[in-house]
């Protein structure tokens, strides 16, 4: 679809009289969204009464009766085995909050253009008009005869957490919630990178997470997975330790197996020393905690569109800075890791996305970036061509080593 | 997709050893659905990160605003207003019957394909893991917010007559189940045609449909609503009639408005001197039950892939006779209605499709044949052209006119 510009008028003004368009037509965003960015093509000919005959009435009922027979063979003679539906109910789209499920269609199409793009896998973009635990998961284990795999998007934290898992346990497809495990993946791949640069191991690292919704509690899990010295991990009361009272069922697990240091207090207390700092949180952290991080320190400032702390800020006293923002150097973004895992893993019909999986597509990451490792690149830019199938093939590999694979 | 071979073996045999494809690998319908029938595309492009930062974050989130702001921008800036869900739960799938919702899919993707090719509206296929009504209609509800109107498909009677009606109540976008309302519309059309090609008025003939299914139930109220002469409808017990004990509540409320002349017994009994024959049983009629019709009789035998009557039989005392098969004259398919229908309901945003648009559709399917009226063109090809257009405009008219049109 050609960009098109909607109401110009050429006197430069907009029209915003009497129009069910109350928002600037000049936008580029506006004019790139009309229509929507997403169609369905068909992949066989249906040019004549004889191509109507196979790929529909009688032809069609053949195959039919041949899954019903054998039904696994939905995944060779439908498209079932390479869709993904995208999931959401709209409660936490992008920053925006709780805007419902049809003010997020416009971020699930995204989703799923960049499904196709960068994985070439399908993808549907379903929002949910419920928010109620049961009744999600209740629906999404209806749809999934349909579907190869399904990718949770902005789902607020902690229902997130419930979903996801009653709906692994309920399903043989995998079930993904990207904005916790998209994340982590892409974080872990820039933290080890960041790492090698410094000549220094996970092991050896202390680290500091700001939010413990969705991303920060997937993080977490995920850096201790990999073998991090110390993860603490901080939400808007302080750091989460086992000694707080106020601590939800997540973040009492959470309290678990982070922060072994015992840390307690504000997240600026924790950061002192501290060797790494991720924000996914929207909030903000001061110039004089930066500086008491420890030398050589890694600044992950992933917020979007504000920074924790400005890049600028942070380069006076780390070695590293990460942002979630295209326009500054070692972009955390999730499109670097999920169309690749979500193929890898429908590549070998694996029936779920293992934490192996996972630390293998963000060594895959991490890989891509080579001999070109330099602080302003400890990550792939997610144009460059090497990542999906990178993390393709590492992804696929790990599902059959670790027995979820079906071929 | 090229149509490709599965399995070719030089021999000429097919290996049914130890895979998992116990099929005919030589059936070009398996060739054909290798790896399903359909894609998804973007339309917009995403070659480098100011697209990205366009259709995805960060200006994704003013349309979204916007949206949140405006919700019925949701049909100007997502493809929601282009988007159907094929919806099945595989309960009667073609003559196959309950093959549940993953053998079922190859019929939705075909169907999905076809709204693309015919009417160039886009379709997902949601084949549900659920057969209770109250499950399939919540389901559907919460679905909605993602789709522009809901296509029910080879969901069993009577319970897709509930299901219609409570999904119509409850949303405020179009529901159609075709095996009821598309095989109505066609007929209509074939009939109206076979009455003007023998200077007959539609309020002059007698009709005995045999079936009292979807199709059966849905062509009697549209032979009524067009001002059918009389129409009787025959299950496997006989006529329904307001003396019958047995009678579901459809078929109750079926026997308050159709057959004023109050035949009972045997569809043989109702068939002499009756005008026309509409067959979407899948049972047979004999050659004397046609023979006793009355002079200048149109036989429409739609059961597929065998017509309650043989053609060349009914030929022997009808002046058309039309089939649900492409290889003989005058095929009553569902591809000449619901493309159109659909879009163009979607195309004025329709709220529901009426009564009135159907009827709208069938007439402008009726007039493409034109001047060329004859025995055996009564109805168009599914490949004219001229088909989808035509009922598009009428449909997107017939819902301005009936006040269901929101633009």
């Amino acid at each position: 679809m050609a960009a098109e510009i909607v109401n110009p008028r050429s006197d430069g003004t907009t029209d915003q009289d009497g129009g069910a368009e109350p928002l600037d037509s000049f936008d580029p965003a506006f004019a790139l969204h009309r229509g929507g960015k997403m169609a369905v093509q068909a992949t066989v000919p249906v040019r004549d009464k004889d191509d109507l005959s196979l790929a529909y009435t009688p032809g069609v009922a053949r195959v039919c009766t041949a899954i019903a027979e054998t039904p696994e063979l939905v995944n060779d003679y439908t498209w079932k085995s390479n869709v993904v539906a995208v999931v959401t109910d709209g409660t936490a789209v992008l920053g925006l909050g709780d805007i419902g499920p049809q003010a997020s269609l416009p971020v699930m199409e995204g989703k799923a253009i960049l499904f196709k793009q960068f994985g070439g896998v399908d993808a549907v973009p379903i929002a949910l008009d419920c928010t109620d635990v049961d009744d999600i998961v209740e629906t999404v284990v209806r749809l999934a005869p349909s579907f190869g795999g399904v990718n949770l998007e902005d789902i607020s934290a902690p229902r997130c957490f419930e979903i996801e898992r009653r709906l692994q346990e309920r399903l043989d497809i995998p079930v993904f919630h990207d904005d916790q495990h998209g994340t982590a993946v892409v974080t872990l791949a820039a933290l080890r990178n960041a790492a090698r640069l410094s000549g220094r191991e996970i092991g050896q690292l202390r680290a500091v997470i700001s939010g413990a919704g969705a991303a920060g509690v997937a993080i977490a899990r995920m850096l201790v997975e990999a073998g991090i010295g110390d993860v603490a991990v901080a939400d808007r009361k302080g750091v989460v330790s086992a000694d707080r009272e106020d601590l939800t069922p997540v973040k009492r697990e959470l309290a678990g197996f982070t922060n072994k240091a015992g840390v307690t207090g504000p997240l600026e207390d924790a950061l002192a020393g501290a060797d790494v700092f991720i924000g996914v949180s929207g909030g903000t952290v001061s110039e004089d905690a930066v500086a008491s991080m420890a030398e050589g320190a890694f600044v992950f400032a992933m917020a979007n569109p504000d920074p924790e702390v400005h890049p600028d800020v942070a380069h006076k006293y780390a070695a590293v800075v990460a942002t979630g923002r295209s326009d500054f150097p070692n972009q955390i973004n999730n499109v670097l890791a999920f169309p690749g895992i979500f193929a890898g893993a429908l590549q070998v019909r694996a029936t779920r996305i293992t934490e192996g999986m996972k630390i293998a597509a963000a060594e895959a990451l991490a890989s891509v970036v080579g001999d070109d490792l330099a602080a302003d690149y400890v990550i792939p830019s997610p144009f460059d061509e090497r990542v999906a199938p990178a993390v393709t093939a590492a992804v696929a590999a790990a599902a059959r080593a670790e027995g979820v694979a079906r071929r």
